[in-house]
């Protein structure tokens, strides 16, 4: 069956997460996509989600350098959820960290379990 | 730092998505929480999503029987997104899938590439 971003299911603001995973099986970041950021990640195979603060298309790694290009993306059962596959380039966090996800609850506090990548 | 929920980044409808993960890597789903369900989540040990649908906590697994035991959540770097590994009984999908990202897009088309578990 041919695959039409129409087809997905959106919010209220024309959004849909996307959870981006890289090949080691590291959950690196969740951002938002719109119909047309889905159709120019398939198109490009340079993920492009929609920045809510500046209202734009957010081609990842186009200022940082941080690329983020497509292996897969898969679409999940209720069709309200992408999982794209990536090779990441560097950190894909805007801390430097490979992952935004390097805070843990552990025992009822937060513990970093994850530094900053060298440059 | 002691962990409290409603230092997190909830929607405009108290909700904030997590995505689940298991130890072999998998994600396995992403659905929503609320505070008292991280909360919940957090002092049973078992993972406890809201429903939107039915406007009710749901404890994954207590109709099912696929339970999702909780080995650590995680927070992203704008505290508006959980990660949790989990250890999942069975399948995680309503389709009996393990994974609900069972959907790929290969080639401009929809591939089922995961089939439902044997009961």
């Amino acid at each position: 069956m041919a695959f039409d971003p129409a087809s997905l299911r959106y919010n209220e603001a024309g959004l849909i997460p996307a959870i981006a995973q890289d090949a080691a099986g590291t959950v690196l970041m969740m951002a938002w996509m719109t119909a047309e950021a889905v159709a120019r990640t398939l198109e490009t195979g340079r993920v492009t989600y929609w920045s809510r603060s500046r209202q734009a298309f957010w081609v990842k790694g186009e200022t940082s350098g941080h690329v983020q290009r497509l292996i897969e993306m898969r679409v999940d059962c209720d069709r309200d959820c992408l999982l794209v596959l990536v090779e990441q380039e560097g950190p894909a966090c805007h801390t430097n960290r490979r992952s935004c996800f390097y805070t843990a609850i552990r025992d009822g506090a937060e513990v970093e379990i994850l530094s900053p990548m060298a440059d």
